[in-house]
Formats: structure tokens, C-alpha cells, sequence
């Protein structure tokens, strides 16, 4: 899978966001990215990749010879970011579609705990995170912030695999001391405390710079961490101001009254009893912080949040899935709260950030049903959630998300079909397979072919994917 | 694509509906199918098609040289009925996922006419319409209730594909001679039940025993048709009470709104205002009437669309693309309505009647969301909808839906991947595509395995499809 690295002129049709409500489209576009997988030019308005080196090729210092060229064939055919998916469990992929009719708090019981557990036998971890990350890449997904589990070794496998697969990748080991059944969670504060620090040991020395995976500080929720835990962990935080933090919050009713029967503020020292205060309290709201979900937050704690400059993560389909309920993201937005998506497999029942950002739309629907039509997100606003959005989720917007000189290249190639005048898909011959569901008739806009991309792609629309350069999936 | 009508026998494994909430699973069982591509036995419990073939040939009266064996190769391959799309739109397919933030009013006369009226060329009709059946039948939909236009050529040329690509139909002119642009439109009630007449008349001609293709009565919606026009068609359908007749109601509040004002009692003589009252003052809520969406009906509409036997298609995709609202199904269902799935194609973006079925659990949690947590459609339920309910709904009950004796062959084959060791897909080469987004580990139950295609699964998923018997897809 990995090429050499050399350097590479990409051509055709380019296509980020903007804005939150903007796309832009570049169209007879060249970009330039190094041997180190950096964008160092971004040159529109060339009639061909030949006149684009011609142009470019001298103020770079690059001889021909050196240069791969990547052309996008066709007018259906461009280049968009690499998804970000800011929230998923890479433990619990296998059961991605089980959850019958079950809520949060049954729903670990049942599925997820057994299937998390079992993932310390490290052959069945192999094979269950070698798959996860080989499905994320060919939907796109060039950066994951995953869970993995308790256990350090195959915490620690993941990110391994990460490197291997060249996926850029937050990882991290599951803290949990309480609520948790007696086979699966940590000791103590103190033994949850030490794996963690085994693990983010163990990931710099694997990657030294953490250019490609990084450790992320990783309490599972609240109620599944004692008070001794999360202070532990708001201390690391504090000690190294380098590293991500990633948790959960107010996804769901139950749960949010069970975080206010386990820390009421004379246990935590919060003004208040909210959820979000509880992980303010412990130092773990910060301007580092994933938050997953964010279903049911009050005023007050969209406003703390936003103050705190912590981020949300976006799970529509595990949201809807798993009878969550509707996230409000235009009025997280409007508060200030950067946001994101993410798949949250297995709640979430899809690998695909595209299905993520396709829900997203669909669940601002039914929020706008509610009243409020203006929570309608647009194909532009999923897009950008799904892209620098998710980038800023994890703290990585000066380095993914967008096409721009200084930038990494983190990004796929995306092709749509186009039906001929037989009803059939031009260049694909008679009983061949044809690629995917998005079916362009000739006469669209660009704006309604990313829009058909949206509600109707797939994997199969995913033709290559690159992260930092590297070709990391290629469809045949 | 068309095969000799021999003798079939299918054998593996076979998975239908019993009942809405239960899943029959069929394991080594043989399904015999005569040359008129009738179920003529299903046998469980053979160790292989030998022993099947052994024991039923001779009471068949069969020759093993005049049967093909088809053999579902794996324990991830199974044989289940084909969907049945209760709702489409063939002619709006080139606008899926073109909406944008449109709700039906503005939907109609922004994206939808337009396209619709542009049908009227042929050339542009047979693409069009090519390309909805050949996709649609990927999808292993082996019926569907189509929508044309206006135009009597192009809804007859759709008959004729249909019957040429073998998909069981009903094919539907559309009628509607007000509030509709002067370019697309009926010129009078006479002038549109001539139409509709010619229509049927030709349908009749291509297929005399309607045994593939019928023609349905197809008035618009309330709001597009003149009270004269739908007196006119209540009064066809009197006359001819072998026919289906399929409308829209009660989709969106404005256009609820807009009935009410265009059709007062005074002017149907109706008991009352609602819209249901409407369509049953004209003789055309009935037991062979197909109500699309039903999604914000009042008890007493529900009760009498009940009384009078009629039946609605939820669709879901459109619903939450257009913002149309969350369709009660449970309480539909309890209120003793029969109920089936509509892609609903271009307010529906898919035309994947399992994307419907997936659709149609998700909105019943948003309707649980509101309070009813018995409102939640399981994996079951949504399958049911998608196959024995679908065949209630377009009234061919007793042809199709379920593996029966005495029911044609209407199926479809479903292979999901095995996970191998290494993360990859058994039988998939290094380099080689993989088929679809369903994994399986090999632990899962049947049940889940169902609930993971429910999920994950695609039109990569449908290997192979037949109606009557005659194989109309399959994938290389």
C-alpha cells in the first residue's frame, strides 16, 4: 500500500469548503504536494496538467522527472478532503447494525461490554482493528479519533496498525473504574492512571513526532469513571497540555440523570450539577476536548462549553440508532461550539462519514419539524462538518481539512457515473459492475452532483485516498 | 438478460416474513419453481440439492435434465423475497438528492414539473426510465408502483421497459389538470381520463393478463386535480374494479392546509373537511387504494381509510428530505391499516427499498423520540413492510412477498462478506474489490446477520434477482 514518496502535481476538479455555508470549486486546478505529503502550491486556472508543471514546476525547483502526475479524468471526477471521523470505537466494529431496539445504558450491557472485553484475546483484536481501519480508509476517513478498549496491549496494537496503514489516527486507551462489569474495567484510579500513561508511551515511541497517530486522554463518560479517576486524568491533562481529550456527554436521558445522582456538586466541587460541569470541575473541559454527542444540553451548558472552547462530536446515525434523540447542531453552532462528526460505531451502525454527514441533514430535518426550520443543515454545512469541521474537532485544522499551501494532503478522489444514452454508465461496458449509485445525467450543476454524492454515495464513489501524500487506499 | 423458462431449484438458505414481528429462517431447504415461474414445493431439512432433487423430482414429475440448480453458496448467502417500492416517481429519478431545502410546495414547481414535463422526449423518457429499472432491480426490487407524467407516450414506453427488463408493475399516467404550470398539465378532466384511458388501453395490449405490468389510476393529489376530474376517476374506477388506483395525502401541513381550502364539504359533499374525506366523497378511497405518506392523519382520517380497506406507503427518505414530518407506522398498523415502503423517488434520494426499510426503523425512533418508545420498528417489522406489506399495499398479496406454494418466484439472492483472519474478505483477493459493506465475523446469529445487511447492506448485497422465475439481475 505505501509508495514511494516523491513528489506529486494533482489535476482537475477541486472541491473544499469554504465557509460553513460555501463550498468552493476549483476547477483546471493543479496542486502541488512535496515528498513530506505537504501542499506547496495551489495553482487554478490551467488548461492542462503539462501547462500547470510548466507554470508551476520552476518556482518549486521540481524537475519533470521527479514528479508523479495525478489526473482526475472526467467532469465527474474531483477532489474533496479526507473525511474526518471524530468519534468511533474501533473495538466495537463487529457489531455495527446489532442493537435491536435497546438504549445507551442496556445497550453497553448487552452488545458492547462482552464484545469490547474479548477484544484483549489479541488475534481477535488483529483481525477486528485491521478491518476497521481498512473499511474507514476506503470511505474516505483519513483521520479517526478512536476508542479501543481497557487493554493496554491492544490499545497500543491499534495504533500500530494506524502507522502501518498510514491512517491518521487519535487513539485511545478506555478509562473506566466503576459501573463497568467486574470483567471489564480498571482496578483503581491508580492502575487506570498507569495504563493510560503505558499507552500514550507507547504510541510516542512508535511515532516520535506524532505526525501520523497521537494518544488522546480517553475517559470512557462520567458514570463509569470514580471521582479519584477523573481528577487523575484532569491532572495528566494538565501535565501534558499537548494531548487531546476525548469523552462523551449528554447523549442520553437516563444517563444524565444518572451523572446528577453520582456527582452532585458537594462531590465534585461544581457550582452545579450539570454534566458538563462535572468534567469542568475534574479539568477535563478544555479547549482539547472531544465531547461525543451533546444531545440534551441545557443553554447553560452550550454556553460553557463554547466559554471552555471544548468541541462536540456529532453522531446522527448512532443518535437516531440507538433513540438518543436529535441533536440541536445549528443552535450548538450558533452558541459557538465547534463541531463535527462522527460515525460512533457501534452505536452508530455505519463506517461512512459521508452516511454520518447524510444523516446529519436528515436529523436537522427533524429537528426543523420541531419548529425551529432554520436547524435545517444544508449538503454545504455537512460537508464542512465532515471535513474542517472535524478537523478543528481534534485539533488538527492547521493541518488537514482543506486544500491549501502548508497543508497536508489528506484526500480522495471522488467519481461519479454518468448514465448513458442507454441508461447504462459510460465506460462501463455490458454486464461489468458499475461504480456505485450516483447516477449524474450530463445536464447538473457542480453544486447538485456533490449534492447527489452526498445522499446517494458510497465507498464505491472513494477511489483513491491519500493521507500525508501516501496512497493509502486505491480501488481496483 | 432474459433466460428459457426451465424448472428451477433454489436451494440453501431461505429467509421471509411470518408475521410482521417474526423472520422465518429456512435452512437447507429446497424451493421448486415451475417453468411459469410458480413455487411449486419448499422443502426443509436436505442435506443438499442431491437428496432435494431425490426426494421431490418424483412427486413433481421431473427430469434432473430439464431443472437448474441454483445453490446459495455459503452461510452467508440467503434467497428473501424481492422489495416491493409501493411509491415511486420514475420520471423524477435524475433529481435524487436534488432538493436542497425544500418542502413539497416550492419541491414541486422548483425541481419537480419541470423534469417531469421534460419526459415528453422520448429519447430523454427511455434514458430516464432505462436507468430507473435497471437500478431499481439491483436493488432487488421485483415490483413497483410507478409514477410516469402526463405525457401518454412516455408513461406507455415505461410500460414497455418494464415489461421488457421483466419487473413487475404498476405503471400510472398522471393526471392533474390544476395548480399546475400551464407546460404541464391535463388541458381538462375529459382530456385527462382520455388520456388515462389510452394509457390503460395500452398496457392492456402489452400485456393482456396483466400478469407483469398493470395499469393503476393515478390522480395526482387532491391539490393537482379538479373535483370534476376526481369525480370523473372515481367513476372509472367503479367501472373498472380490477384496477389500483394510487394518490399522495396528508404529506406536508401546507398542502394540508390547501385541501382544506380547495376542497370544503360544500364542494365534495363530504361530511367534513379532512383529506381523506375527499379522496372517499369521489369514490376513490377504496380497498385497492395506495395513500402515499400518511403522515399527519387524524384519528378519525386513520379509522376511515381503515373502514375502507385503503392502504398506505410510508416513506420515510422523503419524508425526512423534504421535511414533510415523522409517519406514525405503529399506530397506523394498530389502527389496522395495512402499510408498505415507498422510496418515493425524488422527494425519496434512494432507490433502495432496503435504504427505505433502514430509513423507516430510524424515523420510528424519532417518533419514539417524542414519547412512544413503543413507536420503534424493529429489524423484522421494517422487512415485513418491505416485502408481505408492500405486496398488501399494491393488492398482489397473494402472488408475491413470501415463499409460498402456489406464489411466483419473485427473489432475490443476498451474500454478505466473511471477515478472514487478516482482516480482509474470504474469497476476495488481495487487490480485489470487496462486495458491499455488510462483515461478518462469524459468530453472529442469523438474526444479526439480517440486522447487519438491514444496516450496511447495499445493492452489492443482491447477487442475483428473479421475477416470475425469470432471473432479471445479477451481479458478475
Amino acid at each position: 500500500m505505501a509508495t514511494p514518496s516523491r513528489n506529486k502535481l494533482f489535476f482537475g476538479s477541486f472541491i473544499h469548503s469554504k465557509t460553513l455555508a460555501e463550498l468552493e470549486y476549483l476547477h483546471g486546478t493543479a496542486v502541488a504536494v512535496d515528498s513530506a505529503g505537504k501542499i506547496v502550491a495551489v495553482a487554478p486556472g490551467h488548461a492542462d496538467p503539462a501547462a500547470a508543471a510548466a507554470a508551476l514546476f520552476p518556482t518549486l525547483g521540481w524537475a519533470p522527472a521527479d514528479v508523479d502526475i495525478v489526473q482526475a479524468k472526467s467532469e465527474s471526477h474531483f477532489f474533496f478532503p479526507g473525511f474526518i471521523d471524530t468519534h468511533l470505537h474501533a473495538s466495537q466494529y463487529p457489531n455495527v447494525g446489532i442493537f435491536g431496539n435497546s438504549t445507551l445504558l442496556d445497550w453497553l450491557n448487552t452488545y458492547t461490554f462482552p464484545l469490547e472485553a474479548s477484544l484483549a484475546d489479541p488475534a481477535k483484536a488483529r483481525k477486528v482493528y485491521t478491518r476497521v481501519i481498512r473499511k474507514t480508509l476506503a470511505h474516505g476517513t483519513t483521520c479517526a479519533a478512536y476508542y479501543a478498549t481497557v487493554d493496554v496491549a491492544s490499545t497500543n496494537l491499534l495504533a500500530d496498525l494506524c502507522l502501518a496503514a498510514g491512517q491518521r489516527a487519535l487513539v485511545g486507551r478506555v478509562c473506566m473504574d466503576q459501573l463497568s462489569p467486574a470483567y471489564y474495567r480498571d482496578e483503581s484510579p491508580a492502575a487506570a492512571l498507569a495504563a493510560t500513561r503505558a499507552s500514550i508511551a507507547h504510541i510516542e515511541a512508535i511515532d516520535p513526532t506524532l505526525s501520523l497517530v497521537r494518544p488522546v486522554l480517553t475517559p470512557r463518560f462520567a458514570p463509569s469513571c470514580s471521582a479519584p479517576l477523573l481528577k487523575g486524568l484532569g491532572a495528566l491533562a494538565a501535565e501534558r497540555p499537548d494531548l487531546p481529550i476525548q469523552t462523551h456527554i449528554s447523549e442520553n436521558k437516563n444517563e444524565i440523570a444518572l451523572v446528577k445522582e453520582l456527582f452532585p456538586p458537594s462531590a465534585t466541587g461544581a457550582p452545579d450539577d450539570s454534566y458538563s460541569s462535572v468534567y469542568d470541575a475534574f479539568g477535563l473541559l478544555t479547549d482539547r476536548t472531544i465531547l461525543a454527542h451533546g444531545v440534551h444540553l441545557s443553554e447553560f451548558e452550550a454556553e460553557l462549553i463554547a466559554k471552555r472552547g471544548a468541541k462536540v462530536s456529532h453522531c446522527p446515525c448512532s443518535n437516531s440508532a440507538i433513540t438518543s434523540g436529535a441533536a440541536r447542531v445549528r443552535w450548538l453552532l450558533e452558541k459557538g461550539v465547534t463541531c463535527g462528526l462522527g460515525t460512533d460505531m457501534s452505536g452508530g451502525y455505519s463506517p461512512s462519514v459521508l452516511e454520518a454527514a447524510r444523516l446529519a441533514a436528515l436529523v436537522s430535518r427533524h429537528v426543523a419539524m420541531g419548529g425551529d426550520d432554520k436547524a435545517k443543515l444544508t449538503v454545504e454545512e455537512v460537508l464542512y462538518l465532515a471535513t474542517r469541521g472535524g478537523a478543528e474537532v481534534v485539533g488538527l485544522q492547521e493541518w488537514v481539512g482543506r486544500f491549501e499551501v502548508g497543508m497536508d494532503w489528506d484526500a480522495q478522489l471522488v467519481g461519479l457515473g454518468t448514465v448513458d444514452a442507454e441508461g447504462g454508465v459510460e465506460g462501463v461496458e455490458e454486464g461489468e459492475e458499475e461504480d456505485g449509485n450516483v447516477d449524474v445525467f450530463g445536464w447538473e450543476s457542480w453544486a447538485e452532483r456533490v449534492a447527489k454524492w452526498v445522499y446517494n454515495g458510497d465507498d464505491r464513489n472513494t477511489r483513491k485516498v491519500w493521507v500525508k501524500g501516501r496512497l493509502v487506499h486505491e480501488r481496483k
